[in-house]
Order: structure tokens, then C-alpha cells, then sequence
């Protein structure tokens, strides 16, 4: 799969989002609130639609699924699925560990991710069959011998249902507890990428929220899957496991209660 | 009191520190656990060994309290206390918002204190009577008219008893917890003093981990205590409050429940 011009517009669209982006960090923009009651600001807004015109000028048979503008409907097969802001609450509290999300997907699987942190200039690209880059260097997860020993990391215990966060305090109770890191979104996978998180766990994501992420942590050696351990695409049911050494899927699940 | 010689040193602490940590961020260095089955790394040790020597050049008599190397009494009544890296989860996980802090104590109380971020180079000042500065610029905390439409921090759940994380989430609930931010150890107060974050709460903190934070948040226009509304101290209990608009203090205390 030749995806050149795709990786060059993820590009591009990662540079337009950082232009609307960097200005409005820590400037004390105005917060409104969603149907959903997450948080949003002018820079979410701002990012995504520079983002959505660059693809209709460039790709304009594709789908595009964006979390503040909704889906466009497309005639190839494809769908470009973008979180201009994943983190707002991060972004709204000063903390540079929010970043854009950008994905390619055909016939509903990520096949492009990109992970773009825009004030610390980081920026992790994944695509199908190819090694994941940070910055254009290739990265790497890293073993993990024994779920006793590995790190994890969520985004906070307020993101599950009580049986999810039983589930997860089962996992969690079964790793290195003592280094357990909360809070995140993304940016978790994106150093689960580069060898530094051994497992992330989540419930309730969004197809924005963990699109991109699926390239980036296999083109990195780990792997995503949900609750059950089917890979993740558009009809997932919201569960992310992703684990730095795929060895350790069994005992992943297992203690998940999969 | 004119504090310019232990300002100028602390400057000089948090670049020592800096020298010796950035070259050990993201490098895989190995972990070690310690007796209270916490982390720690070479990057830990060699960034307080560096700061104590400078110490011991400048104010030979001085106290020196380092979360690794222990206590050396003083005779002046003064006591430096370090914290070479808070937040080494966070550090170890390739995440950008752990900190150096370093603060001086006269009589127990912290006058002055300083969080080093050695990767974004952020570096906050606090000292009584003086406006908290940030790389340099005065910041403010930001006013909070109502404590429903404050955010919320904590470094997570794990770190609290039951008794505790009743009280911190009886204060969250109080709160806009559609903003709650996870994670973060030492960073959140350091976003509060910069006016991005309204509230922070936590229990079992040490000394170390909260002594450079008063005056920081406190030359911003903040407010630090613990639960029980008391002024933190060299003896204080482990609780924190803070506080971006000391108006809201009767309110969160009696959310926790004080």
C-alpha cells in the first residue's frame, strides 16, 4: 500500500492544526460545553476545520469523521477521522500532553495514525506495514517479560463504569502498580509507542479517540485490540487494551476478565 | 527579607539539576524500588547530589532535606528542601510534567520555592512578598466566583486512604468535574499558580513534595493549606489544598468535610 500523498497531507494537516493551536495554549480561551458535557474551545473548532479543508481540496471523494463538525460521507471507501484537541481538558489546564489526532481509514480499519503534540513539537506517525516514527526517527515498544513488571497507564478512574473500573483494577492489580500513570489520553499510547508505557487500558473511546493511535503502537511493534481482543475499527465497542509487547495479550485479557 | 543570594543559588540548583537529568529522559535507565516501594533512578540521585554540593559550597550551615539523601542539620534555622524529581512515574513514562522542586525553609515555613521542568524549560519562583514569576514573568492565579464552575486536580485515586478519596471526591463533586485532571504530581500547582487550573487536592505528601509549591502558588495570589485550613509547614499531616482563589476556601473545606 503507496500511502506518500496520504503521509503528506497528514502532514500538513498536523501543521494547520499546531497554527490554530499554539496561539490559544495557556491564553485563557473560553470554555463551552457539549450535548455530551465535555469541554470544548474556538481552538478544537479552529484546528478541525483547517484540517477538513485541506482534505476536501485534496481528497474530496473521501469520508471525513471529525469529533466537533460530524461526518461527511464519502465515496471510496476511505474516511479521514479527526480529534483536533484529544485532551481539552489538558489543553484547558495548561498540560502539554494533549495532542491532535489524525487517521486514515479503509473499509472502516486505520491504516494512517498520526499523534501530534503541537507546543512540545512531537509528533508520531504510524502507518500500515511500516515502521512508526517520532519526529521521522523510527521508534520501538519495548519487551515485557511478565505482566508483574509493566507499566500502566489510563486517563482516570471518572471515564469508567463501575465494572469497567473493576475490570481495570483487576489488570492493574496484576502489573507494577507502583509506577501506574493517570491521566493522558493519547499521549499515553504515543509513549506506550516509543518504549516508555508497557500497557494502556480504557473504556468508553470515541473512533476519534483511538483511530490514530491503532498505526502507531503496531507500526511500533505493540498492539491495540478491545476488551475481547478483536482488533479495533469503526464498529468497536469503546474498550482499548494496548499493550507494548503483544506476548502479553493472553495475561492482558485474562486479568481484564475477557 | 531580602532573599537574592538564595535566589541566584536556587537558579543554579535547578540548572544543575537540569544538566544531570535531560540527557536521562526517555534513555530506559533502569528502575529501582525503595524501601517505601516507590521508583527512583540514577537520574534522581545524580540531580540532588549535584544540588547539595552547591548547597554546601554556598551556605555551609544550612539544613539540607533531600527526598533521597536524607537530612543534614543545620545551625542557621534554615533548610533547603529537594525534591530532584517529582512526579518519577511520570519521568520514567516519557511524560513532560514531572519537576525539580527546590524550597528553603526558615523556622519550618517555606519562603521561598521553585518547579524546574527540565524538558519544556519552564521554571517557576516563588518567595514571600514577591510576585511568582514564570521563566521570568510575573503570573497570577485566576478568580473562581463559584467553586461549581472550578477544575479539579489530583495525582490519582491510588494515592489516597478510603477516608481520603470519600473527602477528595466529595470536594470534586462540588466542583465542574467535567475538567478533572488525573496526574500531573507537582505540575498541577504549577498550572494553578499560572491561572490555568482552579483547585488542587491530595493526601500523604511529604515535605518535599509540597514545601516548594506554597510559596509558588502563594506569590501568585493563591492559597495552600491543609484539610484542616492550617498553613503547611515542616510538620504538617500530608493533606494539600490549594487554592487559585483564596475566596473559595470556606466552601472546599467544608466540601472535604473539615
Amino acid at each position: 500500500m503507496n500511502l506518500a500523498a496520504e503521509i503528506a497531507l497528514a502532514h500538513r494537516l498536523a501543521d494547520a492544526a499546531r497554527t490554530e493551536i499554539v496561539p490559544l495554549f495557556r491564553s485563557g480561551v473560553e470554555i463551552e460545553v457539549k450535548a455530551d458535557a465535555s469541554p470544548v474551545t474556538v481552538a478544537d473548532r479552529a484546528a478541525e476545520e483547517a484540517m477538513r479543508r485541506l482534505i476536501e481540496a485534496e481528497f474530496s471523494g473521501d469520508g471525513i469523521h471529525g469529533e466537533e463538525f460530524g461526518v461527511k460521507d464519502g465515496v471510496t471507501g476511505r474516511q479521514w477521522v479527526l480529534d483536533p484537541i484529544d485532551g481539552t481538558t489538558a489543553f484547558l489546564a495548561g498540560r502539554p500532553i494533549f495532542a491532535t489526532l489524525i487517521a486514515l481509514l479503509m473499509d472502516g480499519f486505520p491504516v494512517l495514525g498520526m499523534i501530534d503534540q503541537p507546543i512540545t513539537k512531537e509528533r508520531w506517525l504510524g502507518t500500515a506495514g511500516q515502521a512508526t516514527v517520532f519526529n521521522g526517527d523510527p521508534v520501538r515498544t519495548r519487551q515485557c517479560r511478565d505482566l508483574s513488571t509493566a507499566s500502566i497507564a489510563t486517563s482516570g478512574p471518572h471515564y469508567f463504569s463501575q465494572a469497567e473500573g473493576d475490570a481495570f483494577m483487576a489488570l492493574a492489580a496484576k502489573t507494577d502498580h507502583r509506577r501506574m500513570v493517570m491521566g493522558g489520553d493519547c499521549y499515553n499510547y504515543a509513549c506506550l509507542a516509543s518504549g516508555f508505557i508497557d500497557v494502556v487500558c480504557e473504556a468508553n473511546l470515541k473512533l476519534h479517540d483511538f483511530a490514530a493511535l491503532v498505526p502507531v503502537v503496531e507500526g511500533a511493534g505493540g498492539l491495540m485490540c478491545d476488551w475481547s481482543g478483536e482488533p479495533l475499527h469503526a464498529g468497536s465497542d469503546g474498550t482499548v487494551l494496548a499493550l507494548g509487547d503483544p506476548a502479553r495479550l493472553e495475561d492482558a485479557l485474562e486479568a481484564l476478565g475477557s
